[in-house]
C-alpha cells in the first residue's frame, strides 16, 4: 500500500506551504526539501491565500501561534479548501492555553483538514473539545503502550469519523486511523524525543508526501510515520556507534530523510494493519 | 556545592517557558532538552501567564524584542513572581539602542528576577540605568580579564545588591555574585564567541537548572557557566581532532550538554571562590 | 582583484544588521559570523535606525515580510543610505505574492541599494516591474544555463544600468553584474538547493564582506558569490565521502565558511571575466 510515495514525492516535487511555530521552522523547512518536496513560509493575512494557491498542500501549525498569524491560518485553511489541495493540522500544545484549544477547535470548525496529527495528549484535547496538556509534551497518563493502545485506537478512530481527517497519534507507539483502517507503528527511538521538533518535522513530511499523493492521503500518512520512525533508528545507531549525542542525532535524523526511499520504508517498517 | 544540580534536572525533567528571539530560539530549545528539561516557547500575551502557570521557570531574552513580545514578557514576569517560580533574564544588545535599554529596565522594575545573565557591557549598562553598546558584543574596553576582573566583581555585587539577583557576567572569565559570595569561572574557549548563541543557551541552561533547584539559584548558576564552558572545550577538543569548523563546533557542543552530569561539572570545573 | 576582501573581514570584524525571515535567520548569523563579522538581528521600527547606526552594512531579507517588518526594512534602508553604508536586498519569493513583489518595488524605489541578490525567476520579476514565481525557487524556464546566459547577462546588466546596484543572480550558473563589468561563476554544487538557506546565506555573506569593504561593493559580491559555492565544493565532496546527507552537508558548508580565506577564493574560484 506505500508503493511509490516516496519517489513520486522525488519525482514532482510538490510545493509545501507552511504557517507554523519559528522554534522549528529551519527543520521544517529542511526535513521537506529532504523529501523531495520545495517548502514555502509565509504568514502574513496579505499574501496567504495566494501564496497557498500555487502550493500542493498546505501545513499549519500553531507551535507560536500568535493574533497575527491565526487569522493567516484560517485564510490560508479556506484557500486550501476551495483548491482542494491537502491541509495538515499540526495542534501543538493544545491543551496547554485556552489560545491553542480554541484556536484549534475553531480551525477545525471552518476547514476541513486532510491529517491531523499529535501526540496523544493533544489528540484527547481536540477529541474532548477541551483538556489540560502539559506544555508541548504528551501528558504521562496519555501515553500509549502496548497495553492501553486499545483505548487509543478507538478515540482515533471515533475522531476520524467526527472530523473525516486522517488522525496521527505518535509517541512510543504510533497510531493512524482513517477510512475503516488503522495502524499500529512501531518504528522510531526514545532519542527523537529528547530534540525539539520530531513531531512538527513529521507533520512537515506527511505534508510533502500528501502534496504530493492527494489521492492517497493515508497512505502517505502511514508512509511519512514509518520513514520518520526508521530516520529515528538510523540516527540512533549512527550517534551510538560514534559516543555522539543529541545534536548529531538531529543531524543524522535529517541526512536519513534525504536518502529515504520507498525501499527502504517498505524494507524497515514495523507496521501493523488493524481492521 | 554544586552536588546534583544536572541529575535534579534529569530527574524532575521540569518545564521552561521562554519568551526568547527567533534567532536563537531552536538552540535554546535543544540545549533545554539536553539538560533534560523541557522547553515551551509560547509569546503571545493571550496565553503567556497560562503557559507561565504550568512552568517551572521562565526565561525572558530580548534578542529580537518587538512591540507585540514586550507586553508578554512583562505578563509572564508577574505571573512567574506571583507563583514564586524563578525568572531569569538575558538582556541581549542591552544598551544597542533606546527600546532595549528601556524596556530592560522597565522589567528589571516590574519583575524581581532571580538570575540577570549578560556580558560585561551588557550588565554594566544594566547597572549604570543607560550605557552604549555595540550590537550583542561586548565592548572591548569592558572585557573582563585577569587585569581588570576586580572592577566587574565589584559591579556584579553591587549590582546583585540593587536588584537581588543572581548576576551572572560572562566573557573570557565569567564572573557570578550573589548572597555574598562570588565566583570566577575560567572555563570556555574563544570559538564559543564564533557561533551566535552561545549567550542565550546559557541562559537556557540557567533557565533548566534553576527550574530544578528552585531553593538553589546560585549554585544552579554557577553549575550552568562551568557547564557551558566545559561544553565549549569538549567541543573545541573534538573539532581540532578533525579539522572541521565553527558549524562541527556548535553540534558538538550540543552534544556535550546531552552528555553532561555533575560528576563531569565537578571534575572539569575551573572554579574561584572569592567571599 | 578579489585580494584581500576576506582578510579585511576577519580584520575588522564589522557589525552587519540583518532584517531577515525567522526560516533561516539562524543560518545567516552563523555564516556572518564564519566571515568574521558580526551579526545584529533587530525588526522592531522602534530601534531598528538606531541599530542601523552603528553597523557597517544593512541586509533586507523579505523571505518572511509582514505588516510589522516592512516598515522598518523601510525604515532601516533610509537611514543606511543616510550614514552611507551599504545595503544588500534579497527579495525572497518576489512574484510569489502581490506583496513581496510591492514591497520590493517600493523598497527600490525608496532605497538605493548597494548589491541586490535573487534568483533567475526573482531578479526577472524586479526586472520586468511585475512577473510571476513560483515560490521561493526559480521557475524552470528561468534558469541559467550554458545556453541561455547571454539573455540573463543583458538582463543583469540593464537592472543595473536601471538601479545602480550591483547585481547577483545565482543558481546553477551565477552573474554577477555591475560597473560596466559583468562575471560568470561556476562554482558550486546541485546539493546547495537541496537545504534551505543557500541564499539567504550567500546574501548575508555579501553584507558580511560589503560592511569591511565598502568601496570595493563589486568585488565584495563576486568573492562573496565565489566563496559560498566553493564551500558548498567542500562541504558536497565530505558528504560523499563519509556516505551522509544533506543535513552534514549544511554543517560542512557552513564548517567551510569558517575556515575560508582570500587564498582559497583565489585558487579554487571559477570565474569568467566579461568586459
Amino acid at each position: 500500500m506505500l508503493e511509490n510515495i516516496f519517489s513520486n514525492t522525488r519525482d514532482k516535487a510538490p510545493y509545501v506551504h507552511n504557517i507554523t511555530n519559528y522554534v522549528t521552522v529551519n527543520d521544517c523547512a529542511n526535513i521537506i526539501l529532504a523529501c523531495g518536496a520545495s517548502p514555502i513560509m509565509a504568514d502574513d493575512i496579505a499574501e496567504v491565500a495566494e501564496i497557498t494557491s500555487i502550493c500542493n498542500a498546505l501545513v499549519i501549525n500553531i507551535g507560536t501561534l500568535n493574533e497575527r498569524t491565526i487569522p493567516a491560518m484560517l485564510a490560508a485553511g479556506k484557500k486550501a479548501n476551495e483548491l482542494k489541495i491537502p491541509v495538515i493540522l499540526d495542534p501543538v500544545g493544545v491543551g496547554a492555553s485556552k489560545l491553542r484549544t480554541e484556536t484549534a477547535l475553531h480551525l477545525m470548525k471552518e476547514v476541513n483538514f486532510s491529517v491531523i496529527r499529535g501526540n496523544a495528549s493533544e489528540i484527547k484535547t481536540l477529541y474532548l473539545g477541551n483538556g489540560i496538556t502539559k506544555g508541548v509534551d504528551v501528558n504521562d497518563a496519555d501515553k500509549i503502550t502496548e497495553y492501553n493502545s486499545a483505548q487509543a485506537i478507538t478515540m482515533a478512530q471515533e475522531f476520524h469519523k467526527h472530523t473525516g481527517a486522517v488522525i496521527a497519534i505518535t509517541g512510543e507507539i504510533d497510531i493512524v486511523a482513517g477510512y475503516d483502517k488503522f495502524y499500529l507503528i512501531r518504528n522510531g527511538h526514545p532519542m527523537m524525543s529528547r530534540i525539539t521538533g520530531t513531531g512538527c518535522m513529521l507533520t512537515a513530511v506527511i505534508g510533502a508526501l500528501c502534496a504530493a499523493n492527494p489521492d492517497r492521503i493515508l497512505e502517505a500518512t502511514v508512509a511519512g510515520v514509518c520513514a520518520m520512525g526508521i530516520c529515528g533508528e538510523l540516527a540512533y545507531s549512527k550517534v551510538t556507534s560514534q559516543g555522539q549525542g543529541t545534536a548529531s542525532f538531529r543531524i543524522y535524523l535529517l541526512d536519513a530523510m534525504s536518502n529515504m526511499d520507498d525501499d527502504m520504508v517498505m524494507t524497515r517498517k514495523n507496521l501493523e494493519t488493524l481492521m
